[in-house]
């Protein structure tokens, strides 16, 4: 397979870049939008080991351009509506400009000094602007578990879900970048022993532990997108936090759906991982029975292989417990065929658009993406490690996300899609 | 009750606009974007009587100001933005300058052709730049008709109908203009003979006849807008089509709600009716019981007498055959509930964001707002008024919505909100 871009013999540099364990080598680049200090106006960066490169004075310096201004920007979207051959150009010249050998950068120190900014001073923002959000539910393993708590345990898989990529529209106007505060939500909740139905905040919270990826193109009304396609549609990847009020869930999501369960807040990870970042991590995904319909059908390897973590930090210590370890390639429906179906009906995507993965569960202990999984609603607790236990999320406790595909030698990591949990707004 | 802006027995010198029938009278004044010619670059303008006011004309000649430049502009975002004081002070100046006894635009004759287009040459835009679609699903006897033909007709409405505005996300990229061709969705459906779904051309394409309003203010995430305070955050309302695959969607709905039977089209119509022209047929609601709970409970009149209609323009004739009369007072749930429901999770709204009423049916005979319904899931077909009957919406067929409030000598009227539908895309 050949890789674009950096190789993995490529070294940077930016010595950081270079150890075994960093989210953020020459082989990954990850794009986001950052200022350089808190309250400077935004702009867009790399990630590049310990630092944040700031590619609006590179392009201000015209050491990278693309034929157009689109890095001094408070958004990724004017880059990416570039397209694909764009984005392909860009990382090989950023790759380039941070690699060892050359000297364009790496021997201009006044430049250097301004391009590269210690990621411990960055201030980051949300990467996109989000025309739509649309979550899917595509690991077998959770629908498989949810069904059995929430509906049938004998029948937990409804039977659409082997057919078709289920999915719902979500609220894009409450997608925040890692490190925002969420505040529990109030709503409606049905307690079993009471007639109605009582407000307050919720009690089960939770977080979903997903990965979603940006559209890269707009597509016209009318238009589906075909399967083998499909890819050339995404820009990048981010970890996705779907964070959802189970007991307003429960009460509210016949016949149509979650909605203020949800609405609250969805967090992602400030970096997006560009999509050929991740090509040499491609693998098969798991097989699909029955045959899906022919719209649905793909051909070569449509999974990836990134390790995933959930951490919970509890309010009352500082020590995190591992909530889960899965891993991006235990989805049963890839990528492409989330697109393919979600345009089959002529619905159209546009540059910026969020597609999120649902919570990603394996088949494996330790694998459950959510605590209504791992706690089977509540019933029963985790032990902490610090001591304590939870069966949801308390006020203060704060859950992060973290991703990376291994190479030899090296890790294209997602960084960290973090949020702490405020109390509820007083009634 | 004080009427804001135009009085009931001003009259304009526009003649068209003193027609008792005309949906554009001064008392009116909707905001649309058009293009004075096909092709010519959009602006915002208001309808009267047979005309398009050219807002932008006036904003150059000076005639008319809100502090910064918002009508040269192709969505009304920029003016919604300037919140409700600019609009009231827009519409009292609009209405003076049309008013038969103010001479600085009537005797002005070469403005006047400049500003006063005819509407039959105009091209009508998308009105609003729509960050985020949210569908409710408010009409009691929509609700229940629905449960008893897809769930179970002993417990048609569900425990929890009657305690929140229900509502699911919808899909914004997909809201077109009335006048926009609708092409027929392809997907899954489930026949009742096969064991798996088949893939095809949606064969139960249906309206529903709604209402939407316009969000004109945003909220910080996590701030509730409180039941008696939702209606400032209203700019107006259109009329709404939200086309559903009956077929695809009983597929798919279960359990995240209907997702590409929705999808491909919703359908509005170009005029927005400023809130306060609504003002003075405002009525009371359904009573509700159970008593809402108390973030749903609201003072005064909440509901709005607007007299609403469907037809049908058959493929094969010229012949409209009304489908349904009904009216927005009809619905259980009022706009100000919705909206406090929406927020109450702290979920945010952005200006320009479209939320939808729900199908309108009403207690009446020929009341009900959508086929399913009408035709009782097309096994009770719809005669035609020129012959030939209806189960479904076939290809060529077009449906026109329209509605207006009765005043005393006038109308405030909605215009048409229309689509024709086209052959589903070839597999």
């Amino acid at each position: 397979m050949t890789t674009i871009g950096p190789q993995p013999d490529w070294r940077s540099w930016v010595e950081s870049a270079n150890s075994a364990d960093t989210h953020f080598p020459i082989q990954n680049l990850p794009y986001g939008v950052f200022s350089p200090e808190p309250g400077a106006s935004p702009r867009i960066g790399v990630a590049i080991g310990d630092f944040v490169l700031d590619l609006s004075e590179l392009e201000a310096e015209g050491l990278l351009w693309c034929g157009k201004k689109v890095f001094d920007h408070s958004t990724l979207n004017p880059f990416i509506t570039l397209g694909r051959a764009a984005w392909r150009d860009a990382r090989q010249r950023i790759a380039q400009l941070l690699r060892d050998s050359e000297p364009a950068l790496r021997d201009n120190v006044m430049l250097r000094e301004r391009c590269l900014v210690p990621s411990t001073r960055v201030q980051m923002h949300l990467p996109v602007q989000i025309p739509g959000y649309t979550d899917f539910y595509s690991s077998k393993e959770h629908a498989t578990n949810v069904g059995k708590l929430f509906r049938d345990p004998d029948n937990a898989l409804l039977p659409n879900w082997l057919e078709m990529p289920i999915a719902y529209n979500g609220r894009a106007s409450s997608v925040v970048v890692s490190g925002t505060p969420v505040q529990r939500p109030n709503g409606q909740m049905k307690l079993p022993d009471q007639q109605r139905p009582v407000f307050g905040a919720c009690r089960k919270l939770d977080l979903e532990l997903e990965m979603g990826f940006i559209v890269g193109a707009q597509t016209p009304l009318g238009t589906p997108i075909p399967c083998d396609q499909a890819q050339e549609y995404v820009f990048g990847m981010v970890l996705l936090n779907d964070w959802s009020a189970r007991d307003l869930q429960a009460w509210e999501y016949v016949p149509l759906g979650p909605f203020n369960a949800k609405t609250f807040a969805t967090t992602i990870s400030p970096w997006v991982v560009p999509f050929d970042a991740l090509e040499p991590f491609r693998v098969a995904q798991p097989s699909q029975s029955p045959e899906p319909l022919a719209y649905l059908q793909q051909t070569g390897e449509h999974a990836f292989d990134i390790h995933l973590e959930a951490w919970l930090r509890p309010h009352e210590g500082h020590d995190e417990t591992l909530l889960c370890q899965t891993n991006f390639r235990y989805l049963y429906w890839s990528i492409a065929q989330q697109l393919a179906h979600h345009t089959v009906s002529g619905c159209n995507v546009r540059v910026g658009d969020l597609m999120g993965s649902g919570t990603i569960s394996g088949p494996e202990p330790g694998s459950l993406g959510s605590l209504l999984e791992i706690t089977l609603n509540g019933r029963e607790p985790l032990a902490l490690k610090g001591g304590g236990q939870r069966g949801f999320i308390e006020d203060g406790d704060a859950i992060r996300l973290t991703g990376w595909c291994q190479g030899e030698g090296y890790r294209v990591g997602f960084g960290n899609c973090e949020g702490k949990v405020l109390a509820a707004r007083s009634l």
